[in-house]
């Protein structure tokens, strides 16, 4: 805007400073309607992920604990919204912070709008919250009290994940590329676009943490310690959750621009709306090709050509491609789900090898998946981007991993083996998720219930 | 535009009248454009909740009815699209209008666009007036002629509904807090801004009517009047209209702006793309309460983590929340949500115990959760709100009430008792809506038919 | 942008050159901000199509072929990212073209972002790639190899499709109503708005084509010819994807204008947002139609309420107006829907008739519902609309029909009758979709094994 008015006086003569400066006020507050237009819009579809989660999940599992998982979805949602608006993004961007560690302003969004963020941008950023919540719970599907839950859920995205995204992408994060003051650790900071590491390695590492300390499914290895699939009861709900997914991540990556109506004086395209656009074709092309990789290798190892590797695979080309979608070149893109699609892979036989169960992969999935740091950067940068994985793997343990620790102890993280066998929508959730016969017949009635709990 | 061009001539000097107006012109129509994109997008999203409806009453009503409800989404839909065009829209908006009590103009959009409203408008109202049938057919599943529906719908659509919308929100409705002559009724009209009234309790009401005249459905309460639950058959649906019905609802309150470009010269913020991110922030937070709040009220009443009720609550709070959603403060939408799970939850007590029977808790939900009229307005305020509530009541129950009492009384309201146990799908829709027998092989074939009668 | 500045400096005078330029500069980025917000938006609708398709698809095939088609819905959106980045996008609108046969520039999406497309452009184009193959990959449903699919795919999305949108959309097709040049067919060109015959007949001849060279499934007609439904095996499958592609079809359909800022000079509206919302009213209008007369009229045959006619009415609605959408009026949408709705019942009895099976109906609902051929042109626009016809036909034809010829004579076309009769997803995709029984307990492992195939 002020750029603007400077501008147009220049060329308008010393008399009309104050038409320069009404016309460039008409244009700022354009401007404003556009990008909000584009920044909610773009939080709406990042925060439909969820639902799209939810899905996934919910075929993933067996059907004895549907209604846990998509509860679960449900209420991490509810649980962000509360935590974020309390405290959350008080700590992410909050500025000034705390020495670039923590945000100390903004609680229960006190002075939003500010002329820095308004009510759109936490709306987008509680989608993100949501995200991350959301893929440390799938880690531990089936086997994870509700009580669990209900601890760690507001802990994480009211500060384990804040804190985190306040480091590398507040103004004034440690480790931010954005910081205003240019003052960038090794140059550049740390260069995470839409949150490959602050979104998905959270996530994905605090999801580990609690898998691997409440061990593997019972049935998922066997006594020789051979993997034994438990499969997931529903696919088509897999393939419902992908798409909804990969629908909502075009609010999740080229939303990540926040604004779309700034100009660009240089470069090779007019505007930030063309690197929008490409962000959205970079992310197209990494998940597609991830889709095509997997399914092909796949079908290589396994001689038949299995939905659900497709699925995870095109969902790791998108996590992966989603730290550099705003630089990379579209070949480059094809590159990175290819990539990652091969990691994947990787990461799903070692942690057959080590007998580690997730359901949904995703700690494979989201904490394997980077890519950003082999892309277009020189050393600095890739130092920045070790830096970056190291600082989130050595905080989301030590908070995330020391609580899911100490719930183990008090015996508050894993449910029994005989509710594990019976499953939780019986023993927790007052019924079964699904109910094809019919009740309406007082005297069907016991014999209906015992064949449900027999036969599911 | 004309503020814009007075403004720009006083600035530029007496001989540039012709240049401002050409600026001013570029900046009106550049504001059109934003605001329509805004617009449409958030009919968009404002429709795509009848699909959220629909997977929410499949999943909560018993599987052999399954086919009559998505169908019965899938009619209100194109039912309003048609007689909102012919008739609804003019009632609603056809200005002026015959007393503030119902509009003339615009029948099958006559003059549309004109200088008060675009197709944008038509597409937006009409998927309100969809909503509202969706609500209110909601109540009567599983028990309803298919043919009664065929006659109520396009009264509801075409002329109930329309004409409360045009008493409360027509620029010359007689209690609309929009009238143009700013003559408003006890000084300000009825506030409501997003249809907690106009579409919720209109809805609501109308189900109340038709619920409460065919009864309750076979077997919901046994002979000593105790409530039996008929349990939905599938909670993964219930989860997925959820989040569909919450990913729509931000088109629904925040798009009720209409418009996202306004500037605004006082208040503590901006423009109108903070209230309307505000907007977004208020429903949410007004949803994730009421999601947590019944979830722990339920869990302390019955000793289980009820999924349904969790996703009740959800639409609870976002149904109470939309009268007030683009006044009150994110504080206030949190006691909202809140007061308005706990009125959810005694609703559905009262329901139990005067043997009311609403399989979707529609009426509890959508008729019992008006919490605009406690927030944030003084006497006057309160007696306009009390008096919505009076005039909503009284004229759904005069057209709807009496429509569904002849309709009663010529047996063509509620399907025979053989049908009811039998369910609508074999009787009227050809068939059940699942079938996961093969029926490749003739020879199997009547066995399969007679296991699926005898067992679904 | 120069016409503005043209009309500005004789406005403000000869002095004010560089004024002039600089705000019509602004105006215009201001404008290709909003309309690439607009056609990214857009675009995602549109892709999201694919989700709706695929449970379309789902809930319309039998169980134990699910995972088969939601498979090749995930492929075909994934193949087509690769192949229409890599050539078709290219082939589609690589000016200048070989004698408006052919693109030849923009291989890779080189020199992208150009003065006539940005990203956004390809995003959307893809889309409508992905769509058309999902409609031929649907005719073929239930029967086809699954190494056909990964033959077939990529030659239809990154060659036979592209060249015939080169035809009528680019701006030097030999047939385009958009040619730059006005040197147009007919004098007017065809007019295709949206893809009736671009996309959905491309997609439904290639899909004639497959399903009528492998001929109809086992089962599909008796001894006798006489014809025999086998059942898709999910109604709210089939509604789920129904109102997704409704929803979509406001990005297929007003999104085709891909900018909505113009303002338009004449005409008795004001700008493009006009006629963009005005698309989205025939559009719903074309849709709700028809699924009441699919509805009724079906129900006057079987003599029940049929929810997948319904479905398929309102989708052929849709297909029918996609031709004319933005130039037909809403009462004229009226019609076109209405008739589209008797020509799909006509098509479908006709196809039993001469024992064609298509497992969705596709061909006939977007290969037969083109009605934008009599609507609102005269002899020439006539001519130029059946030339349309026949050149889709032969051209589809001569490339699609052959491969599918080649395939079938090589085996690579259709399954065995034993695959078949057992199910795809059980040979050839690890495991069937569902898995309702827990496979806990190794020792219920066999016997469940045996019931599923026994039994499913």
């Amino acid at each position: 805007m002020a750029t603007c008015s400077t501008d147009l006086v220049a060329l308008l003569g010393p008399n009309a400073t104050a038409a320069a400066d009404y016309i460039c006020n008409k244009f700022s507050d354009v401007s404003f309607a556009v990008d909000n237009t584009y920044l909610l819009f773009s939080a709406y579809l990042n925060f439909f992920m969820q639902l799209g989660f939810a899905m996934f999940c919910a075929g993933s599992v067996r059907a004895k604990n549907t209604i846990n998982v998509v509860l679960i979805t449900v209420l991490d949602a509810a649980i962000a919204g509360l935590f974020y608006y309390l405290l959350g993004f008080a700590f992410a961007f909050g500025s000034p912070s705390n020495g670039g560690f923590i945000g100390r302003r903004h609680f229960g969004l006190r002075s939003i709008p500010s002329s820095s963020f308004d009510y759109s941008n936490f709306l987008y950023h509680w989608a993100f919250a949501v995200s991350a919540a959301g893929i440390a719970s799938g880690s531990m599907a089936e086997r994870t009290q509700f009580v669990a839950h209900l601890i760690y859920s507001p802990f994480f995205t009211g500060f384990v994940y804040p804190v985190v995204s306040h480091w590398f992408w507040a103004g004034d994060g440690w480790a931010s590329a954005f910081r205003t003051d240019n003052n960038f650790l090794f140059g550049s900071g740390v260069i995470d676009f839409a949150g490959s590491g602050v979104v998905h390695m959270v996530g994905g590492i605090a999801g580990l943490w609690g898998a691997l300390i409440e061990g593997p499914r019972i049935g998922r290895f066997d006594n020789s310690g051979k993997s034994v699939a438990l499969r997931g009861h529903n696919s088509t709900l897999v393939v419902l959750g992908t798409f909804i997914l990969w629908f909502g991540w075009y609010g999740f990556n080229p939303g990540s621009f926040n604004r779309i109506s700034n100009f660009y004086t240089s470069g090779n395209y007019y505007g930030q709306w063309s690197a929008v656009g490409r962000t959205a074709v970079t992310t197209t092309l990494a998940g597609c090709t991830g889709a095509l990789t997997t399914l092909l290798g796949k079908r290589i190892l396994t001689s038949h050509w299995n939905v659900t590797d497709a699925c995870s695979g095109l969902l790791g080309g998108f996590a992966a491609i989603t730290a550099g979608c705003s630089v990379v070149e579209p070949w480059a893109a094809i590159i990175c789900g290819f990539v990652a699609a091969l990691v994947l892979i990787g990461c799903n036989k070692l942690a057959e090898k080590v007998e580690f169960d997730d359901p949904l992969e995703v700690a494979q999935l989201h904490g394997g998946c980077r890519y950003g740091l082999l892309m277009g950067g020189g050393g600095r940068l890739l130092a920045a981007q070790v830096v970056q994985v190291l600082v989130i793997v050595g905080w989301v343990s030590a908070t995330m991993g020391s609580l899911f620790y100490f719930l183990n102890k008090f015996g508050l993280l894993r449910i029994s083996a005989e509710d594990e066998m019976v499953g939780m929508d019986l023993t927790r959730h007052g019924g079964l998720a699904y109910n094809y016969s019919d009740e309406d017949e007082e005297s069907n009635k016991h014999a209906t219930q015992m064949r449900r709990i027999g036969s599911l």
